[in-house]
């Protein structure tokens, strides 16, 4: 789908809702997608702050983002917001992304609140879906993981989730977007950079129109997924008997009698997996059981259940 | 997961159900796959016949196949059935994979009644789940398609699904089994090819242990896709009014009720797809609509549905 005004706006207003008519927050690094999104914003006329946060991980270059970020937003006359990062916010101890997106929506949160704004908008683009699609298959995830990047959750919106980098790419060129090329791939982030460089060229020279087709597929499963969610939901509130989040007891019997699905992902809920789910819904009475992350009892007529204290974990 | 008679035994017995007494038809083709199937079920000591079919599409190597097959069968004292393709067969018209696969089920089924066997098994292995999946990926396939090929439908099933081609080959080298390098790659399965070897070979060297991670993955999305499905023809029950195949009526207030993935899966089933199953569901009373394959009125309390004759389309 071309990347342009109307189709943009077409993807905005479906995902904003409610939100449409109030100012956003752009989280922008200074790329190429979330320069596109912000020449998007501004040419409609939306309403909006801008966040920018200087990792400093990449000397010159983290300075040079920020000043394309601060100089767009100064011509532009908007509202803007730049963290730099310092010695207080710690340093990355497992991986660079995992502490930088934590450090990036921390700041985003509290410029929502603090500004009074609708939401976040991010430029996740179809690209990234499917390096996250690649990644999630390869780690045996079931339907929830392969939904994947959801376009809304809560309050992030990411209106170019179904156009491709090409497309962005495309809009940028034809509409002088000035952009810093995205030299952020931290290292460890290693295996997402594979799949970009090796193995997304190879599924769409192979298929013509593989994202396109990828993109609707990913759409099936996120609503075949947000149903199972309803279900599952549906089900434990019916099986429910009483308690609260760290203590509760559930009714065997209905439980049992629930499409045997829904009851796997019932008990799996409560942390177990694989083979100890199909233990526990056939547990005798009178047994104990532990997850990862609860403890519980089967009884003749329920299952109690308790929440692990982290400390002991 | 190693192949050995242990661990395929475990699998089938999984499979197999109530026919792991009765006896079997073991499509085989020559190939390592087949060839390997053979000699599991032959260590194992199942009961069981073979069927091949000659298509006489690669001259000297199809007689070859075909002899392999023969001898293997004649040394073990196997009951075997060869079916040579002739020019009553017809030739491919569209696609040879079509033609090829229609020819040798309804072989293989009418063996199965002539000789009162309990199924077919045949040597699906991982790695063409992986390719199926991915060419259904690149369609924009739903759930369904995604949950790929079924370890058991109706009378087929597919033992070696959760093992891999490499896997299958190890067990090959370790037992000596006698194979012939299968050049049945027809021509006009080019899609299948490039994925066997220009994207699923980038995956495994990407990630370590791809196929054990899609493995898993496809195993959660499949019965996910059970549940779903279940659930839809659960649906569909309560909405029917009355009615055979051909003409029948569903209510429609009791339709627009259920979970709206349902409504519109149950319209889906209607022949509807994309934006059309939104226009059926919120249509307005004496409006009629038609899909490819059903024409419906909309009225007050009902939607009136008919099969388009076949003959109109």
């Amino acid at each position: 789908m071309k990347l342009t005004t109307d189709t943009f706006s077409t993807e905005f207003l479906r995902l904003a809702g409610d939100f449409a008519e109030r100012k956003f927050l752009l989280g922008i690094s200074g790329g190429a997608d979330s320069m596109v999104l912000a020449d998007l914003c501004l040419r409609l006329n939306f309403r909006f702050e801008i966040a920018h946060i200087n990792y400093k991980l990449r000397g010159e270059d983290s300075e040079k983002d920020e000043a394309l970020v601060r100089h767009f937003a100064e011509e532009n006359g908007i509202a803007h917001h730049i963290y730099k990062v310092s010695a207080s916010d710690g340093k990355p101890r497992h991986s660079v992304q995992i502490w930088a997106r934590n450090l990036r929506y921390d700041f985003f949160f509290k410029l929502l609140s603090e500004r009074n704004l609708a939401a976040v908008l991010t430029a996740h683009h179809l690209d990234d879906q499917l390096e996250t699609f690649l990644i999630n298959l390869s780690r045996g995830s079931g339907i929830k993981g392969l939904g994947g990047i959801p376009a809304k959750s809560d309050k992030i919106l990411r209106p170019l989730l179904n156009f491709t980098k090409d497309e962005i790419y495309d809009y940028a060129e034809a509409h002088g977007v000035i952009f810093r090329e995205d030299l952020s791939n931290f290292s460890d982030d290693y295996l997402r950079n594979r799949v970009r460089h090796d193995v997304s060229p190879k599924l769409k020279k192979v298929f013509p129109n593989f994202l396109s087709g990828f993109g609707e597929s990913i759409q099936h499963l996120n609503s075949a997924n947000a149903f199972i969610q309803r279900e599952i939901v549906k089900a434990f509130s019916e099986i429910f008997v009483d308690g609260d989040d760290e203590n509760f007891r559930l009714n065997r019997e209905k439980l049992l009698g629930k499409d045997e699905f829904l009851s796997r992902e019932i008990i799996r809920r409560l942390g177990f997996s694989g083979e100890e789910i199909a233990k526990v819904l056939s547990a005798e009475s009178g047994k104990m059981l532990r997850s990862r992350t609860h403890e519980i009892w089967i009884t003749r007529q329920e299952i109690i259940c308790r929440t692990r204290s982290r400390n002991k974990q």
